[in-house]
């Protein structure tokens, strides 16, 4: 490896999946407003591949992926499939409007796999997999197979199928850790036995694909890198199921602060990241811990305050990268009570927010000047909470919260009275719970009788302040679906009441909530 | 390293520094009793050692390290020193009472470190270093050595002072990746080289210390495991400075997962570990992530209602760990609202929870009834928000709530009404807000005036269910000083009122918070 930093550093291509992986985290369904949003921002940040969902898995799936590949100029839109011919014409299908579109088609490799799940032997595995890779080169040249479980996968099998999808027309080979199960130096070995045993496998891309159960997804992607993969496969994060993906800040970061090691480019703007790592943030509703490297909290705290006393004598003594570099601190002031429709819609745009017609902008103007009434600055990350809410043809607008009361004092029960719209209709009711909160659930309860069980309930402050807004992310399991509703106000009751309401709309909308399956690479 | 497989296990030492590195974290300060109460949880998670704290750092810091060594009988007590007479003294009085203690002496050896920030050359550095440990030696016969910054190390050097100590008798050699710059490949390269290097290296124990600011301290410090290293220092939740230490509970699962790879035993119980995550998160304020390995919500999600479509077809498929063995779905339920006080006692003990006095436990006791009032069940984790509220004598108690009352109304400016008790005198405030929080936040500081700036709000709630009890932090920054208030109550606004004034009390504590020094490790 060290005779590479001589060379000239080569391309990495970065493949964000918070779509497609990271929406399979419980709960973290998005509209496809939501997905444009996000994918708007990877564009931004020069995320090479943005694997846009899953077309097959829902209607709802297809129709994202079909409009962002019709938005997104500058990174190449993927749709994953599993290995038959339905799955990849829907795949094929929905990029068919990209710049760049991509099929990414899998089938699972490990015998557990092989035998428990598909039920298939090693040819009929071989045999699907090539077909999905001919019949996806009628849409695009641009294919990648996946082996689902690759790590777990007997070496011998592994060289023989990629040999396969390679002839057949593969352009990239990802050897997916589904399960975590990896540590560096394995991986690293995997990527070298395989490009040493599979015919022209300098003729297409290697790419790793890290699940962090064991806290080890980050390096495993970055050994793998070292040992000649030339593509990542990350979130924003680390989102995804179970404890995640190897998240894409650290990838990203790594190669940069350590070029001495990996001796790689890419093509991210890392001052898009912490924007990034807050949009997702906002629209899944999951936080991130203050001691996440690079996007927490915490991350550059030793910049602010630790060091107060005049210690720290020379910068690099405990600082390995500045949080400049990663998008932290810069100046996210901007609008203010006083400003008007048209500062109101450049900046929108300049978020990658467009609103579908002049009425909505309007209604959007109004949220926000309601909002600058009661906050004195408005910043950007309060422009994405306003515009989410979930309006929109996606999920049903079933339940509306019309009016809110409930008192907090010390030694006294609380008792919400709501007004809700449901369907159109009024109803006004009323219950006591322990908190405000739990009152204002149980009023809801009263007249949603949805029998599903909060499974989270979470605040993100969005800016630092006392008038920030607060974010509120509410997890329903009703009889084992699972949605998270999310509800943004200067109130945090008010908050949480829309947030249980946005919550149950997603419930009431058919097919949209868990486009979960077995297959998950 | 293969032929290590068919060799017998050997012992890793799980060195658990929570108390000391994690405790550095802005804001994550603890009280005394909150102190005690985590070692006794880590002593029954079977740490093999403590570091309790830093004696010379603060009285406070001196006391709690003291206290603790008195209390715990299983684990070793460590205690951190700079190499100088009066650090090394403090320690080792530090730990006299322990049953088994050390003291953990180190100074910087990065020509970055040595240059700026000690202005010493090597030799001074190396007497320094010999001088310590003989001087811990007055004091026990267990002393480790840590070259600050090791990884930024000359590796010549390195193998220098190690002989020194290692002459002068030190028993564990420490080798910390300071600024979180390593990665896997390298530590363990570094750990080979030291190991074939120093002189008598088979007489000490190696030990890591790694931080995760490029996302790599676990695997980095199983890397030196596979090299020889046999003692791993970690943190649970990864807590510590910027984006924290390696998480012990992904060190630990990862050998005990892929025992076949580094065919290591440690003495943890892991089941303990989800209730250990949870007493640090508590305590500290510091929330844990959705997506986090192990301990994160979602870890085992896969558990809960993803596969409810049963396509599940055999548990490996996806699952290489059991949620149960580390300490999920354990039934936590404790109290009910008719339970007596024996019954509220021993629940205590069997936390580790000691009340000093009968009328502690009494106040405590009548706490426990006015809650059960309010929610139904009671679980571990509302006994341990229901002691918190740092009362005692480490912390003054200078602001105290009596009364509050704010209103949430739709379309209505939140005016909350609260009567404060500072230091003994009764204050009627009122004030208006954005939000029922933040006009209760602005009533405080109508009689405070602490000028602090409000840098994290966050709610955790601590247990499933609408009724759950909501513990706020609240991190101030008052002229740089940093310091997390913690508030529990089933009512969310009442529970961030008490953060606010626990905040604001730590702030009156002089001397108490941040017992940061430029010399983190």
């Amino acid at each position: 490896m060290s005779s590479s930093i001589i060379n000239p550093p080569s391309q990495l291509i970065i493949f964000d999946t918070t779509l497609r992986d990271g929406e399979q985290s419980p709960g973290a369904s998005m509209t496809k407003e939501e997905k444009i949003r996000i994918a708007r921002q990877l564009e931004k940040l020069g995320v090479d591949v943005i694997e846009a969902g899953f077309a097959a898995a829902s209607e709802g799936d297809f129709d994202s992926i079909s409009t962002i590949s019709s938005i997104i100029q500058n990174s190449t839109i993927c749709s994953l499939a599993r290995a038959n011919d339905k799955d990849i014409r829907r795949a094929g299908d929905a990029i068919r409007h990209a710049k760049r579109g991509r099929v990414h088609t899998f089938i699972a490799t490990s015998p557990i796999h092989m035998q428990y799940k598909l039920r298939m032997n090693e040819d009929q595995v071989v045999e699907a997999a090539v077909r999905a890779v001919k019949t996806a080169l009628e849409f695009t040249d641009d294919v990648e197979f996946s082996a689902e479980d690759a790590v777990r996968s007997e070496i011998d099998f592994l060289v023989r199928i990629f040999d396969e999808v390679i002839r057949a027309g593969a352009k990239t080979i990802n050897v997916p850790d589904t399960v975590g199960y990896s540590n560096p130096a394995l991986y690293a070995q995997r990527f070298e036995q395989l490009i040493a045993r599979v015919p022209n496998a300098n003729s297409v891309i290697w790419s790793t694909h890290c699940h962090n159960d064991l806290g080890m997804a980050v390096a495993n992607s970055l050994a793998a890198v070292q040992a000649g993969a030339r593509q990542v496969e990350c979130t924003i994060n680390g989102l995804g199921e179970r404890a995640g993906n190897a998240a894409l800040e650290e990838v990203v970061m790594a190669t940069r602060v350590r070029k001495d090691l990996y001796n790689v480019t890419t093509n991210i703007r890392t001052e898009e990241i912490v924007p990034s790592s807050r949009l997702v943030s906002a629209i899944t509703g999951y936080v991130v811990q203050p001691n996440k490297a690079i996007v927490g909290a915490n991350a550059f705290a030793h910049e602010s305050g630790i060091h107060q006393d005049g210690i720290l004598k020379h910068r690099e003594t405990y600082e390995i990268m500045r949080a400049e570099d990663v998008g932290w601190n810069a100046n996210k002031l901007t609008l203010g009570k006083l400003s008007g429709r048209a500062a109101f819609r450049s900046r929108l745009e300049a978020l990658g927010i467009t609103p579908d017609s002049d009425e909505a902008l309007n209604a959007l103007f109004v949220r926000f000047k309601e909002l600058a009434d009661r906050k004195s600055e408005i910043f950007d990350e309060d422009l994405h909470a306003l515009v989410s809410g979930h309006q929109g043809d996606d999920v049903v607008n079933r339940y509306v919260l019309e009016e809110l009361e409930v008192t907090s004092k010390t030694g006294q029960v609380p008792r919400a009275h709501l007004v809700l719209n449901v369907d159109g209709k009024i109803h006004p009711v009323s219950a006591s719970g322990s908190g405000p909160v739990d009152a204002t659930f149980k009023a809801i309860e009263v007249v949603a009788k949805s029998g599903a069980l909060l499974e989270l309930y979470s605040v993100n402050a969005i800016t630092s302040g006392t008038d920030s807004q607060g974010e509120v992310a509410v997890r329903l399991n009703q009889q084992g679906r699972i949605v998270t509703g999310q509800g943004a106000d200067t109130d945090i009751v008010i908050a949480s009441a829309k947030a249980y309401l946005d919550a149950l709309n997603w419930l009431a909308t058919q097919g949209k909530a868990n486009p979960q399956t077995d297959e998950v690479m």
